[in-house]
């Protein structure tokens, strides 16, 4: 079995949440079944996955380490050993790769657990909705950073760029085939990054999917895929919302 | 024949140079050679290349046409008639889609062209080098907007940011292998942003390249590919540098 991811980012959500939430949702931890190397399990999300079933694989997740950086020691020491291509983290070691770049790790985890659909018309659809839902999940990440009086007034923003610009879009999507998923009827990379946006924007704006019928529906049935709703459970590598720490943190580490 | 490409945007680079960049870059104009509608043409860059060689099909360029936004009410009619996913441009008619999203286009172009790797760790790499200097072209499309008083200093920052974190990468990674080409020797979505990365900021600091003698073959040799070498004439759809009429268009087509 080849080791497991090793993340490295400060101990909170920032850029590397997405990342986590990827390994958790599409992973299953199958050293169990004796997979060789190289090999891709795949959980059988629902009884139309064409990709077959897993029977008990739906039982773990991909396994991952993470290594936190709380100092500038710590983020120097990376940097001086050449383990960040552009000297910056989010770092991803998976699979004897050192990835750097936030989207390009999501896309090869994304590729190796068949979550960008099944040719490239689907692949295009579920990059265009990931890069929608990244420019709404990017006001989120920078929100406390912001100073306190801004912080309000961004919050109203981001309500109105999700119910004016980037919901009516997936609940339209939603509503007009029916399906479960957003993209070819089978989990892919959009729905977990749409999922993991609207519930970091729901513990800020509680009511924001109330116009909203079938991303409701979505956040319930997708939240209840097996690997999941474990991600969801406590004890999961999910991080909890930035607090004065985690912000401080991120100022220590990265400000000159 | 499919339908040449229509790209949305303002006459000027912003973020939709990129896919001009890659459009031409890319494509061969073949209409002549009988292609039939969906098959996909491919240039002999190099004896090199594994894709194989077409006599005489780089003579040409994918051919594009523009609609170039003027006025707030051309940018609502696509609004209003949903042809933009998330309200926003670059928008491009393709292939009976309409893709937005800068990255998203790039890489369905990337994938349709044979610019993506000839596997998943190339396409990675290609991947991580597209998304770093998209962070540096990121500096020079927002410069214009800037406030005078702060053009000059964001001049200093974009080159430091250069010299320091993303050139000494390339230019190890060409001096490493001693190929022409970024990733697999062959021409990639990487080569293309990275050259227009390269030529953009030389416009600004034209000695910038002078401590990276393999960047500096790197860009004579990329920019001499025959496609690319027809959109750095005069008279292609290249976009010259941005003006007061570009800035001031930009401004009345998106601030409320």
């Amino acid at each position: 079995m080849a080791a497991k991811p090793k993340l490295h980012y400060p101990n909170g959500r920032g850029r590397m949440e997405s990342v986590r939430w990827v390994l958790a949702a599409a992973g299953v931890e199958v050293s169990w079944l004796g997979w060789r190397r190289g090999e891709v399990p795949v959980v059988c999300w629902s009884a139309l996955s064409p990709l077959g079933c897993l029977e008990g694989a739906v039982q773990g997740q991909t396994q991952f380490d993470e290594e936190f950086l709380e100092t500038k020691d710590q983020l120097q020491k990376l940097q001086d050993g050449n383990h960040l291509l552009f000297q910056q983290v989010p770092m991803v070691e998976i699979d004897g790769m050192k990835l750097v770049q936030t989207r390009s790790i999501l896309h090869y985890i994304a590729d190796k657990h068949h979550l960008f659909g099944k040719d490239l018309k689907e692949r295009t659809l579920i990059d265009m909705y990931v890069e929608g839902t990244l420019d709404l999940l990017e006001l989120i990440i920078m929100h406390p950073f912001l100073k306190p009086d801004d912080q309000q007034k961004e919050v109203v923003n981001m309500a109105q760029k999700a119910i004016i610009r980037y919901f009516p879009v997936f609940e339209k999507v939603l509503r007009d085939h029916g399906q479960r998923f957003l993209v070819g009827n089978q989990l892919s990379l959009a729905d977990i990054i749409l999922l993991q946006t609207i519930l970091a924007l729901e513990e800020k704006i509680p009511n924001i999917l109330s116009a909203f019928p079938h991303l409701q529906e979505f956040t319930v049935k997708i939240s209840n895929i097996p690997t999941i709703k474990k991600f969801l459970e406590p004890g999961s590598k999910k991080k909890p919302p930035p607090d004065d720490i985690y912000v401080r943190t991120v100022y220590n580490l990265f400000m000159p």
